[in-house]
């Protein structure tokens, strides 16, 4: 059979992470990336521009299977792709509900998914409708385009989005927006899972995530207090959305936890995911390996936890200097259990530059650990 | 103060692990190999003769400290170097030890650490002398050139090395054979440790390995039923040992566990080793990030075990067709707990092609999964 072949569009921080698993179970992992110096350069063989098809050919002619680092490779050039039998996991058809929000939204609504109260408009007038039927407030997001908290508005008037609503705009985001009913919600959580294009499916625990303006801050796993059977209805959830979206990989499903313990599905996301960072440590099998294993069509691996607790905390850029190398040596000294990671990024602001994992027995332990390596390393 | 550089010398499958930390630390690792398409390719940046200072002179420009893959590189070579100013870790005064088993005997005698009894022996008649006064056995070997059970050999006779007594040889052997008692061991163990340039030392558990043919087969973590005198003991073998070598970096001590309790030293690696392969998944931080950390002079981590257990098998060669891929979808999904490593080596009969390890809490369980892995993997 000889070795597996694995390409991935886009040299970011998740294709440098999926490295680690190519080089422990010897799969050839070659990153198509769309500039020299990016952070998974070390797997670079092609370096080009992820929308036009015959440079994504090209590469794809380099390997087994296509995955992906990032959600934007336009869907008509993974249909081509797939029209002249190249494999493309996740494919096009469930990638398309990652790109357009609605009709994410749309689609879980078919297959019966809990949701926040949601509505397509075009209009002030439909959007303000929606507002008043909604307690005066709103959150309005792009369907399409939007990350990481970019093209997502909290509102409690048609005005807040004023520049959204016109029309040039509104073409460029699908000429409709998306509003949904701002939920009143206890914690956020996500579910983590992976599956294969036999049909294996495999979940994570679930996990509590905490955004800070709309980015991912601290993921803990398992989510604290959660019974047995919260845990089983997110992974059936989970599961659902896969198989009702044709979703094959690891994927994340971003959850609103309610007082009275719903779980209303907030955002999907078909690749590994931040949340899911923690796992490279904290369980048997990596989300990173995981993703390899379910796109090359192998049994997936044990999800299982390595320890009680597993916390992750996000490095984000704290100005266009700090690159977390000049306190690496206190960082290591004060916090000899803490798990550094970095991206290979040249630091920005808020830019996602690397993440602290710790282990351990008990939550607050963890949290000071990582909290203290974190701080250590960005002040310096 | 920017990005680490760290610069290794050889292409195998220790340098290739070492990838895996560098990638999640963030450190620039560089690989001198010997030749295109080895196991460490993906960190390869220069392929040359490793005896040739002036081409290891130009690879040491592009980095920040010179670290090592195997033992072979000249003293010559790395004094110069050293000469030069280039940090080389370990440094060329400990190397020597691990390059010349005579000269280690020695400088372990010197400082007092437990061995086997021994004698350099340079005639036949000087060779049955120590063989008669022990008990009508010897182990002997070639101070210069053996691993992996190549240049040892067990004897009862000094006819049984005549080829190696003859004088063209014994000048290849540096003029002089070594021979020991050959101890009535209950079990072999090895200490692995790691030393910085400024002297901190940190140590794993004591394991217990288990040899055929003179190549390491299993790996125990921690070596069962050893007290926590003798996991003390071992250590602070380790120590002794590290600072009277002047060893940095990670190393291990292979030691005889005798029926009463004492440990004799019988070979020592200045490396990581295959004794502690187990560490990647087995240990808070694995062999082959504290060697980085230490040949940098930064901070050691924890080196904590993740589980009860940990135990490591490896993958040898089975011909020149296996090559562990075959067998990867019924290996992976029969043990879905198994980590399986793959070295990316063309295969033959009896070379190190990966390893597997299982963590868990019974050491039967763990054996049985990794031989019913291994099994798999080696059989198809």
């Amino acid at each position: 059979m000889g070795e597996f072949r694995v390409g991935v569009i886009g040299g970011g921080q998740l294709a440098r992470m999926m490295l680690v698993p190519a080089i422990e179970l010897g799969i050839n992992l070659k990153v198509f990336a769309e500039a020299e110096g990016s952070s998974a350069s070390l797997g670079v063989t092609q370096v080009g521009d992820y929308t036009r098809i015959e440079q994504i050919a090209e590469f794809a002619k380099t390997v087994d299977v296509i995955t992906f680092d990032h959600e934007h490779v336009p869907i008509s050039v993974l249909e081509a792709l797939e029209a002249d039998g190249v494999k493309v996991q996740p494919p096009s058809k469930a990638l398309n509900f990652a790109q357009n929000k609605l009709s994410m939204r749309l689609r879980l609504n078919e297959i019966g998914v809990a949701m926040p109260r949601w509505a397509a408009v075009e209009t002030a007038a439909e959007l303000d409708s929606f507002i008043a039927e909604n307690d005066g407030k709103a959150v309005v997001k792009t369907p399409i385009g939007g990350y990481d908290g970019k093209g997502v508005r909290m509102v409690t008037s048609s005005k807040d989005v004023a520049d959204w609503l016109k029309p040039v705009q509104l073409a460029k985001s699908g000429g409709k927006l998306l509003v949904e009913e701002k939920v009143a919600f206890v914690r956020e959580v996500a579910q983590l899972s992976a599956r294969t294009p036999s049909g294996e499916f495999k979940p994570w625990p679930l996990v509590q995530t905490t955004q800070v303006n709309g980015v991912c801050d601290e993921v803990v796993s398992p989510a604290p207090g959660a019974t047995p059977q919260l845990h089983m209805r997110a992974a059936e959830m989970a599961n659902q959305i896969a198989k009702g979206l044709g979703v094959t990989g690891v994927f994340a499903v971003e959850m609103f936890e309610t007082e009275d313990g719903r779980l209303l599905v907030n955002e999907l996301a078909m690749r590994p995911h931040n949340s899911g960072h923690f796992s490279i440590e904290g369980s048997v099998t990596s989300q990173f390996e995981q993703h390899l294993r379910a796109v090359l069509d192998l049994p997936l691996g044990d999800t299982a936890a390595r320890a009680e607790v597993a916390l992750m905390m996000n490095l984000l850029g704290v100005d266009d200097e700090v690159d977390f190398f000049n306190g690496f040596d206190a960082a290591l000294a004060a916090y000899p259990s803490a798990k550094i990671h970095t991206y290979g990024k040249s630091p920005r602001q808020g830019r996602k530059m690397g993440h602290v994992t710790v282990l351990g027995e008990s939550l607050a332990s963890c949290r000071a650990q990582a909290e203290g390596c974190a701080m250590i390393l960005r002040s310096l």
